[in-house]
């Protein structure tokens, strides 16, 4: 632990990288922990439509590589690692992590959601065998098989239209009547033929041998069981803040999602949080950007006073 | 007015575009009221090094028109027209403009935002004659001619630093012993020859015949009056709201923004704001935008109740 941070940042999706951005450019000497790839949950969601900018769209992954290009420019450092615990000791910050230990004045806490998992049987044992939890990794695999889709918001039915391209036919499974995904994603997913949609009904099993074979479905107004048969499933059923080593440090919402106020700021003087994790987030790229923007601006304001 | 929109956005700056590709990507009939050109103080700005995916940088121009070309291209309709009052009937709203009246269900008041006046003598007189509040609009005209500019925020040095290029000298007029701009910015401003700093002082008139000719400025420590002799001056010191149309349909705050909560709701039902208007602002294109996402996704919540 050989330097003290102006500002350490957690997470390296839309938010991380624009506080990124801020504070580098500020000069303020700036750490970025990422677990895996930059550009966050941008990745899985495949083509951003609406981020201002873009009118013909583009990929949540080379969105991912700009930003982390235009913070790097201005000296951004970042390092792969897990953070395990943040320790607030006054003024100074230590943010252990499972490649060592990190201090700074500021921390900027923009990570930490995970995919919710059903829960059910076989779920655990076939994932990365046909149950898939990210989108971009592996649609190719299922080419002219039967795959399952399950959840109704936009991750869920933009995952499915994108599965048609390789997929014989996809089945959407929705334990609600109807979908939370946007107007033309429905518009889109109703008219394309080689999706049929299972309302009402939930996953109770994922069933094969060494992969995915069948998924035991119920309906949850009749109560009626039924076997599909699919190559893969893909599971969209909301986000998870994986947040639970912080709760001593800053207050969490009912959801496990970080509260902060107007400026992002936490309860804790110095730390910050912005994005997708922090209490009320829209859970937009472009929102998180600009989260992380006001993190970055009020960090800077702490540091100078 | 024949039909009633769901959604009328007042002004075409990144908060007024974000929210147009959000609400006409939703399929809600949206229409966009700008004054002038969209971009909104973008285009003021000349270029934009830390709006999030353009790490070479963008224009604020561009970037204005790559958002409009994205939310043309779900429906959004604009009109050029300046709006004089909103009125409230419950459910509906009427927005009175030089150009006739619209209704809509919700309305989300993103512009009206001015630049500040310095209010000294000359100044009126003066504008588009060597008096300037539009950056990108006039520099060529001062080709190899000294020139003044009064601020000391990002914009004013990034104008400092941009006049550079024609003017053959430029003096910087601050009221304070520091920039308010970020430290990249002064950076630069300090290391470029041709940049000098007047600290501490104020214009107290503009002087010519039918040009600007000098400015007379007096050092507000030592009462000092000097005399300035530059060819244009380009005044930089802060936006003021034009919100007093909204003073009975909305709660502004003391510097006559926009009160809103967290999701870019006002205290009247059905009326939002978004971006540098809005209360607490940052003032930040990006930051504008990730508004403007709010704003649209809590329209669209209280148009489906």
């Amino acid at each position: 632990m050989s330097e003290e941070y102006d500002v350490i940042i957690i997470g390296g999706g839309p938010g991380g990288l624009t506080t990124a951005i801020y504070t580098a450019r500020a000069g303020l000497s700036s750490l970025l922990i990422e677990g895996g790839m930059v550009g966050g949950k941008m990745i899985e969601a495949g083509q951003l439509d609406n981020y201002p900018g873009f009118p013909d769209g583009i990929s949540g992954f080379d969105l991912g590589q700009l930003m982390y290009q235009q913070a790097t420019k201005y000296g951004l450092k970042m390092t792969t690692s897990t953070v395990t615990i943040i320790e607030v000791k006054d003024k100074h910050k230590v943010v252990r992590t499972t490649d060592g230990d990190f201090s700074a004045r500021t921390v900027i806490i923009t990570g930490g959601s995970e995919r919710q998992k059903l829960g059910v049987p076989g779920e655990k044992k076939f994932t990365g065998k046909g149950v898939s939890f990210c989108s971009t990794c592996d649609g190719p695999l299922f080419k002219d098989k039967p795959v399952a889709v399950v959840g109704g918001g936009n991750v869920a039915i933009t995952e499915a239209l994108h599965r048609t391209r390789f997929a014989s036919h996809v089945t959407v499974i929705h334990r609600r009547d109807k979908l939370r995904a946007t107007h033309i994603l429905q518009e889109k997913a109703f008219a394309q033929a080689k999706i049929d949609f299972r309302w009402n009904t939930i996953v109770e099993a994922i069933e094969g041998d060494n992969f995915v074979e069948k998924l035991k479905l119920r309906n949850v107004l009749t109560g009626e069981v039924s076997t599909l048969s699919v190559a893969g499933v893909f599971i969209s059923v909301g986000l998870k803040p994986n947040t639970g080593y912080l709760k001593d440090i800053v207050a969490l919402d009912e959801l496990g999602q970080v509260i902060v106020n107007n400026n992002m700021e936490t309860q804790t003087p110095g730390i910050f949080a912005a994005g997708d994790i922090r209490s009320g987030s829209i859970r937009q790229a472009i929102a998180a950007a600009g989260d992380g923007a006001i993190a970055a601006i009020s960090a800077q304001k702490y540091l100078s006073k």
